[in-house]
């Protein structure tokens, strides 16, 4: 048995670029004044990318139950047709473990530690564990794919590998 | 000077339903299970129309700065190309002031109060005022529509009527 564990990390826009988009405002680039002064647009901070083979965007609330740590990941998934992007709706902070797009691979996975007032545009192919919220149960707004064919693959962790994911 | 002040209704998608959909665990239809039970997907709660001429849909944050009530509406808006969905990253109540898609009508105006953990989707086309946050600076992710053309039509309010949102 092999012990892989995964350090959480604090969630930037920098070390999250492989996998996907930090939704924040710390990740900002173009701002525009509107509403006559009283907002700030920080514009277009993720893309949604949902249009191949005849799919449309839609906006679903996954509700999760939390989990403790050290907390141990038996499965990744990822979504070969189209992003999918997590805007939590709760004061609980979450947890995301994401791999790079293309073959899965084990050794090379991160851990974010993903603030209440931030969220994650997962790009489409990112391997991703589904989101682990740590504090209590947690709605979080997601924009995702709706279209023909499957949009999930699963990639089991091998029974001779620990993954624990930790403080 | 006529005045005419909208009252504050609560958020239910049955209400708001002429003017676009309720982000709510409340308005689901089709709650499906997975994460492997331990999450409940609430789907297609908001559909994400900004696919004409050429628009795609994109999220920004709007970082807006608080009002109190009564308020006074100057000005409506309208997108004539794309939905426009609101989701709350803070703990803020705020207020939507709406009316239905068409020609302008000042006499049909409605006002609701959005709880913190609420989100709207304006359809293309439904008039509203910007999002009037109450208690404190809120960030709110809005996914919209990138794409050519002009997405926002105005209308004044006529000087001689005084139109107050209220408790």
């Amino acid at each position: 048995m092999k012990k892989i564990t995964l350090t959480l990390q604090p969630l930037t826009a920098e070390a999250f670029a492989d996998f996907g988009d930090v939704i924040d405002i710390a990740n900002s680039n173009t701002i525009i004044p509107i509403n006559y002064g009283r907002t700030d647009r920080h514009q277009h901070i993720a893309t949604v990318d949902t249009a191949d083979n005849d799919g449309e965007p839609i906006i679903s609330i996954f509700h999760s139950q939390p989990v403790s740590l050290p907390f141990t990941i038996k499965v990744m998934e990822r979504h070969p047709q189209g992003s999918q992007a997590f805007i939590n709706m709760e004061n609980n902070p979450y947890v995301v473990v994401v791999g790079r797009a293309g073959d899965f691979d084990v050794e090379q996975l991160q851990a974010f530690l993903v603030r209440s007032d931030q969220g994650v545009n997962y790009h489409k192919g990112s391997w991703h564990h589904y989101s682990l919220c740590l504090d209590g149960p947690t709605r979080f707004a997601v924009v995702d794919r709706l279209g023909p064919g499957d949009n999930c693959d699963e990639e089991i962790i091998p029974e001779h590998i620990e993954l624990v994911v930790d403080h």
